[in-house]
């Protein structure tokens, strides 16, 4: 037997467990925000699943529950917005930049929202989304923790380091998303592997000696591989300096050093890029939204998809028919919310 | 029988075939700078090779030898520097365009240079290194024309829309440069196969009924496919978006469309982004440029490869010994120089 909940019951359900584990407003409803909407796109693994390993880092003491985000001001004449996350989430301090660099971008033509400090543990596409939704297109990217060899190599250094962009679309429809790992696979993946006694599609990991692997224990030993050969690789790498080294924050070496585990959310910071289509296109023939509406009809017109179809679909069976969670997670949630951090083994 | 060049005497070689061809001083030396480059750099699909794609859309009217790039002021206040390249190539918009970048990224942390209306024909590998010699970091990407499917779909409508990023090195050691397309192979490569009478490895291309094809034949009457199966499918379209259709410039179908053939130089605009790192790190510690080279010391560390290091060691190679032509590709420089576009078939 499920139980059934609109986004606004589930959203509150997760604050009031965030609360309780000691966590300030702004930090829960922030984090509750892309949780509730992992779980409505049914995006499970980045829904109310996340929960636990929140309270476990906040157990931890490797993240500041009760931080409040600040803007660190540059007089506002650049075109870099900077907030210090303070060691809390990056989604509190990812929605007090977003206006102001929204406001930004459109004053400029583009602008920059370095988060700095931060726990990272959602999903990117909830911040593109809200980038569209300022009509701005959005690209955004963090680190993680080594856990990827670059290609050629033979040990984790690497983070999973994902990559997201987004694009506005007119009359009501989801924007263009796409937001990737910039490894083969997610490292949640290999563990489903282990535990299903499944072998790893080729090309995914190498074991600790550095050869290709097939075998999820030997691979969680040794390192995953980035998407696309070199390629990715060097996406990657360029990831971990522009959203690591290039902000003054950690990279994803740095953070293992720093959390000694990957079973814990990683400590960052985030880069997210706004780019104002009006400004970009100012003095140039056609309308640049409506002809991006003239490729994703081509795109579609032969058979391709474009990315976020099915997360789009879901939500919008969740709006119209509630978000249903399983017994064992509404129990979970409600063990959560009774002991708080002494939920946790 | 080879003959030896400086970087210098071929420059001004190729120079010479360009302005005998009715190109004009700015346009004739952006481009052969960019040529001579890729020769003494040993990346022979852009070196002296190109000299007749050139001639051949200079012949055809599709590109204006004489055009002079003009800089389109926004009053100097925004973050977009927009070069109208006015029918001509690139690369004496990019070099118009660059200073202002610079001083622009330099006072606001990042900005853009739009280049509009152009013919690009060149790597750009020259154009990041150029960003990166200014102490930046450099991001540059357009599309091309219509050659490669998008994931999941059947026919030409991506181009090989090529991506390049650089990030600047202390000491006078080359930058840390990647320059890829966002398809799997090149066009050239499979036309190699073609001529060699070689099949294709797998996932190269798909044939004109949307099959995988490792047949070149096939292939050419096809698609290429996307790098990274979805994931690169899906940055070749924000490619398109940001390169193309955001600075109002034509994407990859419209450029076919406008062309007729993929014989020729494709027309569209081009997009650099340069980012401070000065700017970007202010106030946080750490230097960014000391901790990327960590970083390269870790990924070299472990036995893999930095991007751009074969094409580094040819061009100090050709810095020492000079840079060796053929005698045919002597022998074709001289003919170009003889009759200028007359010496086309």
């Amino acid at each position: 037997m499920a139980q059934q909940f609109t986004y606004e019951t589930l959203l509150e359900r997760v604050v009031a467990i965030f609360r309780r584990a000691g966590m300030n407003e702004v930090q829960a409803t922030a984090l509750a925000r892309v949780f509730v909407s992992g779980e409505r796109d049914a995006c499970k693994s980045h829904g109310v699943y996340r929960i636990e390993g929140t309270l476990r880092t906040l157990k931890a003491g490797k993240v500041k529950g009760d931080a409040v985000p600040r803007l660190v001001d540059d007089g506002g004449q650049g075109a870099v917005v900077r907030v210090d996350a303070g060691g809390g989430f990056s989604n509190a301090g990812f929605e007090l930049g977003l206006p102001v660099l929204a406001e930004r971008a459109r004053a400029l033509g583009l602008a920059a929202l370095v988060v700095n400090d931060c726990t990272h543990f959602a999903a990117l596409w909830p911040e593109v989304e809200a980038v569209t939704a300022q009509g701005l297109a959005g690209l955004v990217m963090c680190p993680s923790y080594a856990t990827v060899a670059p290609t050629g190599g033979r040990a984790p250094l690497l983070g999973t380091n994902p990559l997201a962009f987004g694009w506005p679309r007119p009359g009501g429809q989801p924007p263009y998303v796409f937001d990737f790992a910039t490894s083969v696979a997610a490292r949640g993946e290999i563990e489903l592997h282990r535990r299903a006694g499944k072998t790893l599609p080729e090309g995914w990991a190498i074991d600790a000696e550095g050869n290709p692997t097939t075998d999820p224990e030997a691979a969680l030993e040794g390192a995953m591989l980035p998407f696309g050969g070199h390629k990715g690789s060097a996406i990657a790498t360029m990831i971990e300096l522009l959203a690591g080294v290039m902000i003054g924050d950690l990279t994803s070496p740095e953070v293992l050093d720093y959390l000694g585990t990957t079973a814990l959310a990683p400590f960052h910071g985030e880069l997210i890029l706004a780019l104002d289509p009006a400004k970009f296109s100012a003095g140039r023939a056609g309308d640049p939204l409506a002809r991006a509406e003239a490729l994703f009809a081509a795109i579609e017109g032969q058979g391709a998809r474009l990315p976020s179809q099915r997360r789009f679909a879901a939500r919008a069976r969740a709006e119209a028919e509630g978000i249903t969670l399983s017994d064992d997670e509404v129990a979970q949630l409600d063990r959560f919310l009774e002991l708080g951090l002494d939920a946790l083994d």
